[in-house]
């Protein structure tokens, strides 16, 4: 039985989308794959409002190959990372595992990250990059990257500023130039609702001319390569065009609905999803930092959530248990991609039932 | 016009393997996923008759992916890298870049690196792991990848044996127990047949056992995550499951035509290209390490190649021109994945018609 996904990523795809991936493939190195390539890049630069100084590109990997991106082609010595939950703890893992001094902004699970945090670590040592998670799926934690960009970007000019978008760009408001971010990318499987495979990137010219610098960039993480074959509009290695064909189609059906009104509609799920959490049980997040893609609840009624997922999945939905060390305490909802408010009235009145919360 | 791909990759797809991708996805941390994926592994393992000491495992990549892995993950202080053509000086760039010593067994491309080279080399100076590329497919050229093997194996038991089989695995002879290799790689638009977003590896205990001891492996080039996550037949990042469908098809279509019979449906094809270019032209690799996946065809009548190309679009089939330095002096035909004999002896008596060979 077909269990639609409103889990934090993958999430639901409609057959429309997964329908583009039958097309015939094409060589990658031909005008054709360039004409495709260059459309995509060009939708996304309307999409989201990219000023010259920040270039789109699309590799073939989930969104942690961008950890190490960051590690291997932008970070040279020392980077600051932010981490209030797995996800952002994963990208400063896999920073130091690239051979890089890290410290830590470290708040607990459930906090947002603020900018005086960082900049009391700033104003202490040199960095020369500050990296961090907007949209901390284990959590439902949004960080306020605008406030902390607009510091970056005045007190400390030099430094490069990357932030995962996994989870947010496309459902929240990600528009790099009024963040001021230099490097931000987002998983296909998630806010684009395409099937995972492909990870969309937005970088500035300041972090490509960044990486020219960091030596050791290897192959697949060397952001250098990526954008000398961005110049001919291709990749450096052969990309999923099958997925490329579905992202093309996904910028079409976004650009068509507008950004105003694609974030509106995941600000809507989310407040509703939210007042219906608030209402029955209390939200994981610090009051005011709550994502707009998915919302963590705490299980303060001491529910059995494994049960829940178990029975929502009999009535065809599927919904995540608590991230690690917060299973079974906390639940979450995704409501990203295609999911309109009215789907997840149906989904949360379900949950009503089962659990026979009006009573 | 839809143009039936006989380059070297991405190779023709059909419309029953294309279909797969339009399948629901699932959660990848679920049992569902789980059951998919142990049953791709399972059916690899039969495949490519892998020994309990060859795991099989698949990431969401190009083929690419796996130099870094062998850069990251393999390669401790010296690596010996075999070169005679683009892709393995791909590959031995790659190594440099993160940050290894190279040195190089360097051959004119179109010729195979032999066995007493390497023997030449490894006595000469301590390596740790020897790298090759099996099919090159800038050049059409096949390496004795059996022969070096069993060499490296008797006399140099530590040395890691890493082999790039991007363009041959399930279209030449690929058993890696037999070759003696540790790690050995193959992306999915190749052979298999599938568009381009995963590659597949075989790897040996051996191998992962030396990664353990290799630092700063990163994360998505982390050899040892990816076999920590395997034993729960996950992957450590989110896989391209649409594509794990197509993949497991695959793998069901191979086993019922059987090992020998698919490849001994490439080594006819590969026989019917190579006496049609021998009886016009000549063969661009060196005699007796022809590719039995691709025929590279020295252009000695100096035909236009770019015209031909052009002409055999407007009949429905892509070849290739030469790679980089022999565009125009060879020209490359792929006969890998679902090719069948009859298709490649019809395809080239259209060439024969355009160019008027026969009279």
């Amino acid at each position: 039985m077909h269990k639609k996904l409103l889990i934090p990523g993958p999430t639901e795809v409609s057959q429309e989308i997964l329908q583009e991936q039958v097309r015939h493939l094409i060589g990658h190195r031909g005008k054709a794959f360039s004409d495709l390539y260059r459309g995509i890049k060009s939708k996304l630069t309307n999409f989201f409002r990219l000023p010259d100084e920040y270039n789109p590109t699309v590799t073939t990997s989930s969104g942690t190959l961008w950890f190490d991106i960051v590690g291997r082609s932008i970070v040279k010595e020392n980077a600051l990372v932010c981490v209030n939950g797995a996800f952002s703890s994963r990208f400063a893992q896999t920073i130091k595992n690239c051979g890089k001094k890290v410290d830590l902004v470290e708040v607990d699970w459930g906090k947002a990250v603020k900018t005086r945090m960082i900049a009391d670590k700033l104003e202490s040592k040199k960095y020369d990059t500050v990296v961090m998670c907007h949209n901390e799926s284990s959590t439902g934690v949004r960080n306020p990257i605008y406030e902390i960009g607009d510091f970056i970007r005045r007190e400390y000019p030099k430094i490069i500023f990357a932030v995962d978008s996994v989870s947010s760009m496309a459902g929240d408001k990600i528009l790099p130039a009024e963040i001021g971010c230099d490097v931000i990318f987002a998983s296909s499987q998630k806010c684009f609702a395409l099937p995972p495979g492909l990870c969309i990137s937005l970088v500035s010219d300041r972090a490509i001319k960044r990486a020219v610098c960091v030596s050791n960039r290897g192959s697949y993480t060397d952001l250098v390569k990526i954008f000398e074959f961005e110049k001919k509009h291709q990749t450096p290695f052969t990309p999923n065009i099958s997925l490329m064909y579905a992202l093309d189609k996904r910028m079409d059906l976004l650009l068509k609905e507008t950004y105003d009104q694609v974030i509106g509609r995941h600000i809507k799920m989310a407040k509703y999803t939210r007042d219906w959490a608030k209402k029955y049980f209390e939200l994981f997040p610090e009051i005011g930092f709550e994502s707009v893609t998915l919302t963590c609840i705490k299980n303060t009624r001491k529910k059995n959530i494994d049960e829940l997922i178990a029975k929502l999945a009999k009535k065809g939905f599927l919904i995540s248990n608590g991230y690690g060390k917060l299973k079974e305490k906390t639940f979450r909802i995704g409501h990203m991609g295609e999911w309109s408010i009215n789907e997840i009235k149906k989904v949360l009145a379900i949950i009503d039932d089962i659990w026979e919360l009006e009573k």
